[in-house]
């Protein structure tokens, strides 16, 4: 079994590892789709991110969606031949956080494709995998296993519309338009803003922007007086989520945000200077927003009832021999939105 | 009459000043008492903060009681003779912030001795003062006036307080143990707060705090390793109320907060550098607290009901002629907590 | 000008009324389109419900849209041609409600069309309106006049929305598909709701919540046993709104809530047996819904971006001598839902 | 080993049971004190309540304390000697509600001296009883026995609290002064209720009720038109605890609650007739409170910091042999608050 193996920063290989078996309530699973994230990129290009580092090999990606080949006896709710999009958080259920419903918080998580844990935990860019019946999610007849595999990171922006609270009524605006930003203005829209407003540096993922549902999108790098409607009184944005880890975006917001508005916070972004006084001043709520737990049914679901439609996010499907040229381009934010790996 | 005018830093002067007449729903109060509060003196010794500068002369003072002396003919919630605590903040009602119930917000305040608007708003440290007659609270007989000038720095924190939310069966941090995080521990023990923690570098203030309510106090400057207790698990904290604007103080927060934990960030500070991945990685909650609105009233009620204690926080009453002596007492955080004007 | 006036129980007549002149801050409004809503059918029936009741003729309506025939001086908001949906709501904006941003609970309400003061609001279901321009909300080119005139009660839809909290992965309950219960469907629709049951004792109505929306319908009266499912462990749904004032809907709702689910309670009916074990036992949290406030204004900015689709609800346009035939048709729920009077 | 057990309604005996050994992770406690509860006297005057009825003999009892004399080789939070309340509550932490934090709501909670499930949960009226370790909540020296019985029933009330929402600046009203309603005085006001109201039917128990912290008590049987000043405006109450089942209550309070107030309903009632229209035109939320989860252990906590006096709430401690007595003066509310029974 081939599978795409991290071993530090920029050397990245497609290696042989063997093939597991399940356990009684395990799946075997044929990889077939993986999405590219953000963080397998930082493991690409930096080996890791703040003080989470490689210190062994370890196969990336968490994005991915796949075919059931074999199951565990005791295994009910999924059967060979399904085809799935696969949770890769896997909490403990039972330390405090878990018991509070809080499982994206699980003191023990082990959650595929990362760092933060040694050994590291073992990602799914492989062509086959052994997981938890319970990590199964079925996708309907007639939907691509390409929008099966956006589940994960549409879960991670359902989480932050979830942080956020109703959004009745609410102006959005989404900074940093990535994957995540895209993803978060869909989320946003089937879930009722009144408005979403988009910036970011890139023309091309601008464009994809209002192909998703922007009604309105800022170029901040060639038009940043644009924003300034938004300044009005003492801000008109309700909401504001931001994915692009960038200061100025950051403090961008904290001037457009409304008195008693909520900024979610999204990615794992360095340390940032922020005006202290303006928090105070408007009485912001910033609220960091990490995984998601219940939100990867939820993003199924939504899938598989055609609620949202997430092909035009997919720029390219490369071919596992090709993943090296997959990360290259998925790192490029000129030209590419997602980049999937396509394993058989 | 006399009152207490800073004309540029460090120069703080005793200026006659005209006295004016009470409109139709408007009382004329001798002043009596007037607390110093920490933006008193950002404009005696800096001449403002961030971007709010002295431009012309502005009577400082914010936090005062006294006695009605007479009353326009229409007021009829307060008659002469009553002793009051004189709410500062005069919301405009009209705006859309005011009519959504978040007068604190209002887009056309007028908050006494503050250089906000120009020209600014003169404050309340003079000898006599028109005040509309719904600015005052009646002062229970019994009631000390020196418990009644707190009532303006008690509302500031039972506003931080109503920002927090619920404290039952919360584990409480309030670092910076100024005028601000005492009361704060009061206000946090009044509404449930299981447990109360306070930092400070002040062995002074924080035996303060543990006279008006604190469970335990940690010198971060001599003692800092006794928080490590409290970041076992993700830490152990679920509601910081950060009253010093260190960034010290503020990242050691992030530490021992809880995932999902609340940090209220009360005093303008400056811009601060604040690590993201933390708020992100734990959900953390910040929410900015500013001034107060139903809460004047409340902090009146509280000490009217004799539920709070205030009198160990006062330092020194000085007398008016004395007032710079009782503005550089009260810069000096080794030796004073709060220090009152006496008017009359 | 003609208006239609309930005189008392069943006696509806077309009225000739003197035309007003619009003020300073006013507008004149040619009604063109009035819904025929509950409460003017319980005026039409019964001369009221509960302690409210009609002591003297009134003009009846309040779901009403037209154009703008002439402005007072002051009016910026809206011109002369402008086709508008009408707030027939308007709160003093000065009591402690307004004060607190709960415009709808206003103690001073002045509401179209409604007996619950003496001398009654006159209504809205008359050829010519002095409003105030702030009433008005502009209807996009190309949006039908027969849609605007569904914002009122769109609006009251959005409100029990709002009251409910987040959608977001709920799974939703309807009792009653009357006008107010489909336009529940397409309000909880829009805000994210998961999956929404309807449930009914007629097909012509449920027929109608399948076309805007429903998931699932259920006729009651003859398969009850279809909601068997729902009531699987403790509850299956997670949040309900209750528009029929049926005891037995009630009832009903309360065995399928999931434990710590929520009713949302719209309509004004009677008194009704109510288990007191099983809302404790659950922990269920009902919510009173009347009427609304911001949510006039998202009501017309969801129609005219063209989010909701609310002509499959509109049964039949009468003309205004009609009137009482359309009174009339409007009562009967086997064959209608909403019907519409043409003033023009 | 001695056990109160009830066979049918009005039976209750003294009977020997075997005493049981604790596992590797349990202890056995010598049960020293148990105070009797509404719902066991509704077991012994009715066999029963709603559709719980008994189906076998039980052991009664769930409110005790005692003190630990053996325990199981994994046992590390507790030691032989120690004094504790004991928790009656045992969920199962694994179905979807422990999942989600909702461990009151547990699919398969098995609760002390509870007819809810067959076999019935035998309860802790008993001289030994054996139970799992994480039960067991360690009493300071010097906190009396007969205050550790309190902890149950006053987590009943932390957790209305709870489920109530911050009281800062909250005028409560806590209508029937029973042992919970007593307890529920003292909890609102250990957390911050500005005022606290309480009616009931006796002059005794509201005797009590102003020893714990009343502020004003209203006999509504002799002196039902002092409620009249609440009802001022809609109402002039922000949060009711309905601790009485009674439906006079239940109306009266939805008479005074304010516009967007909240009613926590206590106690498992009966059914009720409640005027629907109250509920929505004042918007009224009405939540259930069932139990308790984590507020078990900060009940012990207030005990043990003193936040709290529970004696004046004791009214006579009966021997064992005498429990039938104790039960016949618990169920009298013109003499009794709260009866234990001495174990040993």
């Amino acid at each position: 079994m081939k599978a795409v193996v991290i071993h530090k920063e920029l050397d990245l290989r497609i290696d042989e590892r063997i093939e597991e078996k399940p356990g009684p309530d395990q799946i075997l699973v044929k990889i077939l789709r993986g999405g590219i994230c953000g963080s397998d990129l930082h493991y690409y290009h930096h080996g890791g991110f703040g003080t989470v580092r490689l210190k062994e090999p370890m196969i990336l990606g968490h994005e991915v969606a796949g075919e059931i080949v074999s199951t565990g006896p005791n295994v009910t709710n999924v059967k060979i031949g399904d085809r799935i999009a696969l949770n890769p958080s896997r909490p403990c259920n039972h330390c405090e956080y878990c018991q509070r419903g809080l499982q994206n918080q699980c003191l023990d998580m082990r959650f595929y494709g990362s760092a933060m844990r040694f050994p590291h935990v073992q990602g799914a860019f492989r062509q086959m995998m052994v997981a938890d019946a319970t990590q199964a999610h079925i996708i309907d007849q007639g939907i691509g296993i390409e929008e099966a595999a956006f589940a994960e990171p549409f879960a991670v922006t359902l989480h932050a519309i979830n942080r956020a609270g109703p959004l009745l009524n609410k102006r959005v605006l989404v900074t940093g338009c990535g994957p995540i930003g895209a993803l978060a203005i869909m989320a946003a829209r089937v879930h009722g803003a009144r408005e979403i407003i988009v910036t970011d540096i890139s023309d091309f993922t601008l464009g994809l922007a209002k192909k998703v549902g922007a009604d309105h999108t800022v170029n901040v790098a060639t038009n940043a007086e644009a924003m300034a409607r938004f300044k009005a009184g003492k801000g008109q944005i309700d909401v504001m989520f931001e994915a692009s880890g960038n200061e100025a975006a950051l403090q961008l917001g904290l001037e457009v945000l409304r008195p008693r508005g909520t900024l979610v916070q999204l990615g794992l972004g360095s340390s940032l200077n922020v005006p202290q006084n303006v928090i105070v001043g408007k009485e912001i709520e910033i609220l960091g927003s990490f995984r998601f737990h219940e939100e990867f049914a939820l993003a199924v679901d939504l899938i598989n009832h055609r609620r949202v439609n997430l092909k035009p996010l997919l720029t390219e499907i490369v071919t596992l021999d090709d993943a090296k040229r997959g990360f290259d381009l998925a790192s490029d934010r000129s030209k590419a939105m997602k980049v999937q790996i396509a394993f058989a």
